[in-house]
């Protein structure tokens, strides 16, 4: 599996590195090239390829398409970076900060753009399936980005709230890469919609092992520091649960750990309000409840099992 | 004429008051309604609809390419005016004014995505030409905004690269509204090309006219101040023509009344400037050099004469 993967992640970055835009203008075309060369998983594409070889063995019919999931999410990084005012993307400087804003507003721009290029070298009949699916994709994940900025500030988030953020913000891309690879294979459209929803469950299983991981992973192997929401006072799946069973005296406590100065004890305190609460399981629970569906979507799907 | 134009800005009024975007994200929809109510002359979509016309009776098969122009040519307008830091636009408050510059960068996102929906209704035979056609206006959209930023700061602006800045900023969008008018309406390719180059030339045409009358209109018709150009230093086809014939004296003299604080002062000087190196005469001249060949363009299309 590991393997499989690695082979469609060099496959993409070669197709990345063969990928070329203008020279001019420079300001315009050398962010974005920088930007894509900052790398990352590539995980979008791949699953792309992968969802395609489901279906029909020459898996590069799907590149095109996978390029155009890459570059989007690219491009809704790039503006990301710039409303969450983020100095570093893995390490290395974002764009409004190694150039200027105006520079990351319009590569940004110009990378949708590029996106929507490589749609549409599919032939008519596939492109009229892939365009709107990527439309209405690209709508949510503004709506998720929306959601998630109106949400930092927002005092009465529910749990069913965040759940829509995130669906929006990550989910929906995770459920489109894996469509639009299986519709290029030849996938039947009720076939494609059943990996839709394998990526959409599968997705928001992460999302929320993510939230556990930030306040439960080992330390040696998650590689980030432990507790950075809690002291960010993020509202993730558990902080909002915890809020949500909270008796009064329970609420009271929490509100006052969330304008707690000392990191240390604001950590502990949170933690043992979770555990008081059993946050940790309800979370691992919905996560749980979430990858089951996201199973139940896969194994539903007519196509030899060494495919899946 | 006029009473032909009328009719179709009606007809997309009447068409972008129908457009609806979904209640909520409150914070991501309601601005670009705001901004799609602030008006304007609709002068691209009624292009569109006009050279459908030109080829097809019922020119409402082309509303869908119409609004698609429409709403991309706001979105370029909404991220230009974060970039351009202006606080007005048709004396109302510009979104990232009346929200906030985060909600300027995604709204725009968002409109831009939406005027691909609009395209992606099309039949697949007509998708295939016209999406690749919409693509490649986006890029050089953002081309000549990128071009006309780095302009601002050069101090080697050849009078080649504004025409090629002014071309893409302004320029391509009215070709391409022609041209996609065109081929909905069931032109061959070679036909739409033509109205691509007469709508090109005309847009050239257009502003180097602009260029012209902002510093020798009537006041009392021309509604905006004589010489604001002038004043803001403007790398206008004037300006850049005057630096290209000035003696060196009159280019000293020229970059010192570019540092003029006198505004009064520093228009008359470069008036005067500008009679002497007969300016006027020149931008006129090249101006009716492009309409002629945007008008030859539009004679070498086979169609009715009242239609053109």
């Amino acid at each position: 599996m590991t393997e499989s993967i690695l082979k469609y992640q060099r496959f993409i970055e070669e197709k990345l590195a063969e990928f070329e835009l203008p020279d001019s203008p420079k300001n315009l075309y050398e962010p974005i090239q920088y930007f894509l060369n900052i790398g990352g998983k590539r995980m979008r594409p791949v699953i792309t390829l992968m969802a395609c070889e489901m279906f029909n063995d020459d898996y590069s019919s799907a590149t095109e398409a996978a390029l155009a999931i890459e570059l989007f999410h690219n491009f809704s990084l790039i503006h990301d970076d710039i409303m969450d005012n983020a100095p570093l993307r893995r390490n290395q400087m974002t764009i409004h900060e190694k150039w200027n804003e105006n520079i990351g507003i319009l590569s940004g721009d110009a990378l949708l753009i590029e996106s929507y290029k490589k749609l549409a070298t599919y032939s008519p009949d596939l492109l009229v399936q892939l365009l709107p699916l990527f439309n209405d994709t690209a709508s949510l994940v503004c709506e998720g980005q929306q959601l998630d900025m109106d949400y930092e500030s927002a005092d009465n988030v529910s749990i069913d709230n965040y759940l829509e953020m995130i669906q929006n913000k990550t989910a929906v891309l995770l459920a489109c890469s894996l469509k639009m690879g299986a519709l290029i294979g030849g996938a039947e459209l009720n076939t494609a919609d059943k990996l839709y929803g394998f990526g959409l469950n599968l997705g928001l299983a992460f999302q929320l092992q993510d939230d556990i991981l930030d306040v439960y992973a080992d330390q040696n192997k998650f590689g980030k520091q432990i507790g950075g929401d809690i002291i960010a006072n993020k509202k993730t799946y558990l902080l909002l649960s915890a809020f949500e069973a909270a008796s009064s005296a329970q609420k009271e406590e929490l509100v006052r750990l969330l304008n707690e100065t000392d990191t240390g004890a604001k950590i502990k305190g949170v933690m043992d309000l979770y555990a008081a609460l059993n946050i940790q399981e309800k979370t691992f629970s919905k996560m749980n409840s979430y990858y089951n569906v996201a199973m139940e979507n896969l194994n539903a799907i007519d196509c030899p099992d060494e495919k899946k």
